[in-house]
């Protein structure tokens, strides 16, 4: 099997790449290892920046984004009993976000993929990529209980943290960066309305809270609980109370509506670089070149932003023949990337309450979020980097 | 001996203090342990904000700071080789910084109180304040070896970290919260004109450097050293040798300039806040009541802003029979603090490298730089902080 650009993972960057290349009349294979029932139903992010936002609709992929996504233009702090908003188009001269599931935005992909007839094999696991530094490089792949060859002319890797394609950059050339954080998210999904109408950040004494949503029937909401947790410990009753607590406030307005859980998990918080994010042939994107701690819902934004930079940089090299893009590819995304790292943990750092932590520490998370609700530099620093960098 | 308002520390905190009375035609007296030289020669910090510099002008004790003074418009950053310019007046519409030493407006104050005939008394070390939550507070005090009583409507506090001022407060209402750093800085004054006309604040893998200076022919410079580090072991030519190396950079048209080497100490690293800094008629100002680190140049600031609250709410008290600003005067105080102690651990950690970082660590730090350095946000943050909070 022969393309021009192999692509492996079927994730949101992957399907995303395959249909900026296919509006560019460039084509491309996705081999992604499992099935499609899977694929559209893994719980993931679900907040999605004003540039991946711009790029489905310009992708022709946002019909249904626009009519069942849900625009936020704010989130709100909540700390020490009070509540503020944060004002996303009046800080940032019009930007917002959207709430939609990650698993929808794949949904709308794989349709138009394959409504297009776009090759794209489920249960095609790839095993290994070779000939990066080679004009060809090729993905082996196992398919349909055999094993196949794609032939490339460019092979991009959305295949995740554990994935094959990081493997094509050299040891001897690669670099990690990386932090892990002693508590991870307890996140539900429960049958009630959302109790507010844009997402709740809550720093409090007894750890991050976070509310948030999936449609206006179905709440989401996330308890910040000690590395290593077993959701199943925790009571569907133990769950509210504990939220009813963190998301405390003086506001009288507010209340918590608790609902039938219907869903719960536990989500490990690390940041990851994995550098550089290209290897001759074979790029990396998204989750296979790095990962974010979910606090500001950047991983999403990361991974889209990684193949737009890529589909730009290979039209650029066939209509114009300079490869300076192309050679770019992995300083351009490393500077997002790591803005978006720097957001990540900075939000993570202000908003949980780390086992360690002291009062004095205690104390310059109260000042930080002072300091954010009362000067608009900061306010509008954190309003540009939750709506997020600019794509080139 | 009796006085309104007994101040215990002839630092700029206590001195400042006494001409604000004296201006608003209140009596006080003040009291200092060591004597006049050693007052007007201990090296401190350097660098006045923009409300300091108004305080000391509308106090009439700024005939020598505005002839002497430096008014500085900005800072460098200099990281990954890079410089980069914040320019606070544009930044901040029109707020700037001076630099004018401390020890020198100690002098400057020390010469308008006693002009002015106001008790100023060296040699005099306070034992004890007593009768704090009384309608008279005392400070029992020993000069020229024999013991006295200073009876007051108010004691002020501003001897230092280690003073007795603090012991007012009973230990069952007081809070303390910390931070030490694994590192300290190594200080020189070297009889050279200084390299670069405004301040260099220097991220590099070896250790945070600073560049200043005390005067057009006086450079003041600094490097991050591990804690504990003697002085002494620290040769001229290697301080120079490794100022060089953390200022290195692209731009060809750097050079530092040695001399004369003619000062060389350590300074410890802490962050310290004593809760609350009023108990009944005893108020703590400056390092008295916090410390900070000095990365960011709060600490002298800081207890202006006290000593300016203090003076404010006593005449305020005095002209409407409203107690409300001296009963507010430790919340006000303390919000202005926890905004410096944010600032000055955020600029710390920015900074240095600290023994135990990891390469994530360093590229987190390059992150923030590159985010203040392209953000018009971010770097107004900075400004705004630099050039100092406002007084109320």
């Amino acid at each position: 099997m022969r393309t021009t650009v192999g692509i492996i993972g079927a994730g949101p960057a992957g399907l995303l790449l395959a249909r900026l290349l296919h509006n560019a009349g460039i084509d491309s294979v996705v081999l992604e290892t499992r099935d499609r029932p899977y694929v559209e139903q893994r719980q993931r992010a679900g907040i999605l920046e004003q540039g991946t936002v711009d790029v489905l609709r310009e992708a022709g992929a946002a019909a249904r984004m626009d009519r069942d996504g849900i625009p936020h233009d704010g989130i709100e702090l909540r700390f020490d009993r009070r509540r503020h908003r944060v004002d996303f188009p009046a800080l940032t001269g019009g930007r917002s976000v959207m709430v939609y599931a990650q698993t929808e935005v794949c949904k709308d992909l794989i349709a138009l993929q394959l409504a297009a007839g776009g090759p794209l094999l489920f249960e095609a696991e790839a095993l290994a990529v070779e000939g990066a530094e080679s004009e060809s490089p090729r993905v082996r792949f196992r398919h349909q209980g055999r094993e196949d060859v794609l032939e490339c002319d460019y092979v991009v890797g959305c295949d995740g943290s554990w994935g094959v394609a990081r493997k094509a950059v050299p040891a001897d050339v690669s670099r990690v960066f990386e932090r892990t954080y002693p508590f991870g998210w307890l996140g539900i999904l429960a049958d009630v309305p959302p109790s507010h109408d844009e997402l709740v950040y809550a720093r409090h004494d007894r750890g991050f809270a976070l509310l948030s949503m999936r449609s206006p029937t179905v709440t989401r909401a996330y308890l910040q609980v000690p590395a290593g947790t077993d959701a199943a410990d925790w009571g569907d009753e133990e769950i509210w109370d504990e939220l009813d607590r963190r998301l405390e406030t003086d506001d009288p307005a507010w209340t918590l509506k608790r609902g039938p859980i219907t869903s719960k998990s536990v989500t490990p918080m690390r940041s990851h670089v994995h550098e550089p994010m290209r290897h001759g042939r074979v790029f990396l994107a998204g989750d296979a070149a790095h990962i974010v701690p979910p606090t500001g819902a950047k991983g999403l934004n990361l991974a889209v932003g990684d193949v737009v930079t890529f589909a730009r940089a290979l039209v650029e090299y066939r209509e114009t023949g300079s490869d300076a893009r192309l050679e770019a590819y992995s300083a351009t995304c490393l500077r997002r990337v790591w803005q978006a790292e720097r957001f990540s943990y900075a939000m993570t750092t202000m908003l949980h309450r780390a086992p360690e932590a002291t009062p004095f520490d205690d104390r310059i998370q109260l000042a930080q979020l002072d300091r954010i609700t009362t000067a608009r530099s900061a306010e509008t620093d954190l309003a540009e980097s939750y709506t997020g960098f600019p794509l080139d």
